[in-house]
């Protein structure tokens, strides 16, 4: 919600800022109005500015924005172009920047996963790794850059882990004990280990089923089996683990359905940007 | 304080769970105690287990540390064991690994620079492009890596960055207007664009003078004003800009005193984990 | 996660204290013991226990619990007793049974449908007509009476209703366009008005028709339709409006799989109880 | 205060939405404008408006309220009607019902109540028997019934209980230590489970008697006593216990001056209402 | 409540440490333990101990009192000794000493009025004039000095001053209106400007009276006017404005009730007190 | 950061207003308008409204600001003047003066402390004895007043007090340890008990060392100390302990550099003010 989003963005500068900008304080006049321009320092795609930009303008900012979520950027490009009082403006800009180099690297590295496995059909799905307190702005960003957002949390869908499946027997009689005891609400997924756990888990009523840290090869024994028992319609085939640019088409050629990758969030390069600042 | 972090890091749990963990609350009976063995899956150097250990034996579990921030990991090292209510050590393990994993991330790519920059006496220090929320996280790890975590926010010391400039007139009247004003607990920092600035800069009294962008001849060149007016001690000098391993030697050597680098914290990739869950 | 929900049990207890409990001040020795027994006053379903029970040993009581969620009481039934500093259990007492008589009083008038429903082979669900701030605990307390949570909240599935509608064209549309765009690991639900939306809902592929006010008669065309078609087995079906103990054989005995309702929680009446205090 | 009470209702909120309304993400043009018009289904007394009336302004929403709290509706009566973006209406509608029917419920208990009493010239009164983090807009539901809302908190006003009795000796004894010992600003309040203890308190000075669960005739017996003493008019005489539609003259025509219910808020039905949104 | 001054403390401590304290940190090794002794540099009444000491014992001290709030100390006592992490100790050190000697510095304060005053019979009450968030601290360091708490907040007690007059008509017309409306549980109290008003809010039925910066024969005058009508008994008198220890005989001799003071607490002077560190 | 400060304020009137404001309900009219004007009852200097003016305006008042911070006041000045609903105005009027009348009470102590030093050239220093939250409000106050805020955090700077040295040797070897290990941006304090030990700290490179709690005469003999060894220029010299009035001119005399007070803000009488309330 936005207001919830307000509160965190303002807790970011809050952490940024402590008591106050003692530079601003000593050599900007107070009352002074400026121009600052967000431009791309590098090619990508952005991200971010659909979560910054109601909550500058309730922080007395007029906003323009010239890219949107998902929008492809080149090294000088404007992305946006907000205006107001110049102390606030320098006390909210590395924030700012900050946030959208993340977000937009985020989209960038999801874009790249994206364009590759949408050639042979797939999607492409982030995890629950994402960085502490920026769930739902890698969630949006992966979602700028074409991804499917996956799990938002624990409370979401049921993913059962080999970790859950050492306190509860084998991949059939937990994935129908999820069945049985969740709500008709949500979808039940169960990461498995084997191809042969693979069909049992379809053959139990798992609704998706993870290939976990798979080589191409049991990837596909894994499909085959699911063919041969008339369950490849049934059930949506995620594969996990290692996916990145190089090995993606490998893996979605084989017509899995979803690829998933922890990396496009935690490890993503920042999108470099810079913001000018232009007295009035 | 360990109270506060305790606060974050039960808010990023929070931002995991939402309402509860429908798996584990379907799967793992209520009760169950267990072990997590939090693994090294690549090689690095540990961070964020400073930050975390506190938290978690206050959350209730056993905790041994294997790994103390700065130390080195290869693949398979265990890093920490915690033991505690099973449901619990699945609600709070992948945020506890999103923690180590980003935090080491940091801690590794700050030691790949500071050992390339020591050979040359020079440090390597952060900046305040930290992702939002993980200020206090990312500068502990990289002083875990060996670095400096340099200004910690907007009201530790006073930096003038080109921004005020255009507020504030030249170089050294800023810095003239800096000293004069702010407390005399602080450190004026004074960012410049050519050597001549530098000189400038040195001259009002700039306790630190950082060459924006410089390429190492112009380094070279403000290093040799600086010294023929025989400022050279008077005055820390830090290099920023597109410091990476490949070009930090080559400005180290040169004999600045501090490279500085915003990739360390906003670009580093994570440093690969995993939990091994082992009911009891 | 047992700490936020601690947070939120402490933000209750300081609305009900404010500055101090002046009472205890007055008339309670600093520092003597006592016990706190709650008893059941009337006959229901307990709920609100297993998340009261952490919560009170954190703030330093012994508990024993000797009715856990989800059992029956007859009036005079002992539910669980604290021991702790008096005061403490004084400036807690009215609180604790604020929560337990709300959450028991809604657990028992979702055993009172259930009941009914499962005789018929169907389910009772909760609805998103939940008391501000109690989301969680009266989710619990439904599952306690034997109901299903349903959607916990607006980002965990997609539930089309009719305000939708109106932006987004027809019920096929509408589900199709919803199928397509959310993640692969979420459900889609829609709200119809007729038998014929709902078979042109089914046919989109909607995971779950929620048949909205329909009198038992439209209910029956509505299955009737979706038998006729071969989708009655691909399609939940729902039924929710006005769902009380007087009519809720009348739609379980249709075959529909659900019946929802918003009384069992926004209407609950509490289950009487109260705490008796005994020095030590 | 409004402030207070907005950050509350964005929490509410909040607990509703936790990521984004997926829903309208899918469904609901960004940018589109709408109309909610929020009206009742049922027969009763309104309140809450004047809660959420300045919080929803605050959130940028024109409204236009045609029931104020303590007004009476008739089903098909239009409350209140606002007008803004139709995601965010989409988003609040939901707690906006919640919050009002809930109030509603209250009020419509509470002035069931009133009316019966007032005929004998007695009041009604709320206890702090009030849903966990709804103090605040339930005591002014109760008050929009024509009810006293008593004490707000613990710190209010002195109301020795049964259970502070056991640490404090006797009624008088306690009463008197209470009068010694609390501020001059505050009244004190006991309860008594006997005529005989009633006029102990009175003639120790207490402001307020509390019958608690007494029969009419236990009832009679304590006002004769007061009145032989000639203590009638200095003591304010409240019954509690049981409280009903049904009862309530019996103990009103006696001549006391309070009832207090706590049924009035732990166990009011809600008012029911729906929220009709027209596009833009 | 004990937990709400627990976060409150925490963030007392958290605003002085914001990220770590550099210079523990550098100096003190980690795991060193301590001992504090907090000595008495001044002479008066010491208060705030009742207030820290749950709160050092959660935060891991242990904690000896030897001075509890209402004791007198003179230079050089000791007042208490907590035992613990060296670190921990330092961190919380400055803080602990701002929170005992400033409400130290307030029960010095009011026990210097409550000696004068109570030689004559009277009491003395604190005001609403508290320093912005230590409320619930001054207000209980007012009572271990002896003297009053007074109104706690607004909700607590309706006190018509001045300025509410100019909405409500007249004395009495206000305070009749006050008496109507307002709960049966609450005490009203007026602010007069003359001795005839003051007979004017008694005769209407109010429970007290202020005197609001009356001359010693005003105050007579009022009181003899109060006398001569019966109303003397009816009435709490209370005396307002200016008060400290030279003119506090002057009123309290005059048989008023209460003296309250805004000095007493918004211009304390701090008792002095220092905290000495012995490493273990 | 403002709104980190609206929440701050905000939380202070929650404080005093806690439910809602009976004595307004009863008797100020829903929607009523005033003007309310913030008025000097005694001499003194401003400070506070710096703070408070852009908070109120964001609470919906207009505000004419007539006195800034650091201008001085005579009694019946006018300071600021605020437009707006009344019942809001009276809600926030008492916490608005306590901020005001505390905030200028610390600047016109320091004012006090700062006029007598810089007839010597001396400049006036706070220290981290401010009262708990108000770090921020008092520091602002310092400067209004023309004193130095110096330090504001734990992690600001470093200042090594003797309880530091007893587990970090001497003071020469603690400087070097804390100059060796802190960030470069970061200033290394020492606090000293003899003219001695400030040679010692200056020779081991401390930027600033604290005399504590220093005769006028060794004072001198550790200045002397210093110019002997030529290191006077290298080193800020700062005395600390018991400066008042009445001694701040025999040291500041002796040509030190920094005078630091802890009672400037721990024992601030308040200036007095008062607000006049016309209704429109």
């Amino acid at each position: 919600m936005e207001e919830a989003r307000l509160i965190k963005f303002l807790s970011w500068i809050e952490e940024d800022v402590v008591f106050w900008d003692e530079t601003s304080r000593l050599l900007v006049p107070a009352g002074a109005k400026a121009i600052g321009r967000v431009l791309a320092k590098a090619e990508g795609v952005v991200a971010g500015v659909e979560f910054v930009e109601p909550l500058l303008r309730r922080m007395g900012f007029e906003v323009d924005v010239h890219r949107r979520d998902g929008e492809a950027v080149q090294p000088g490009d404007l992305i946006m172009e907000l205006r107001g009082d110049a102390r606030k403006l320098l006390e909210v800009g590395r924030v700012l920047l900050n946030v959208l180099m993340h977000a937009s690297g985020v989209a960038t590295a999801t874009r790249g996963l994206v364009e590759r496995a949408q050639r042979h059909g797939a999607k492409v799905a982030a995890t629950r790794k994402t960085l502490p307190g920026l769930r739902a702005l890698e969630k949006m960003a992966v979602m700028a850059g074409g991804g499917d957002p996956h799990r938002l949390s624990l409370s979401d869908a049921v993913l059962i882990k080999k970790e859950h499946l050492r306190f509860a027997g084998g991949v059939g009689e937990a994935v129908r004990k999820a069945k049985e005891g969740t709500s008709f609400t949500k979808k039940v997924e169960v990461e498995v280990e084997t191809p042969e756990d693979a069909l049992e888990a379809a053959l139990a009523g798992a609704d998706i089923v993870m290939l976990d840290n798979f080589s191409p090869e049991d990837v596909k024994r894994a499909l085959d089996l699911l063919k041969r028992e008339g369950l490849r319609d049934k059930v949506v085939v995620e594969v996990s683990g290692g996916i990145n640019e190089e090995n993606v088409e490998d893996y979605a050629r084989l017509g899995v359905d979803v690829l998933s990758s922890g990396g496009i969030t935690h490890s993503a390069r920042a999108l470099d940007m810079s913001m000018e600042v232009i007295p009035l």
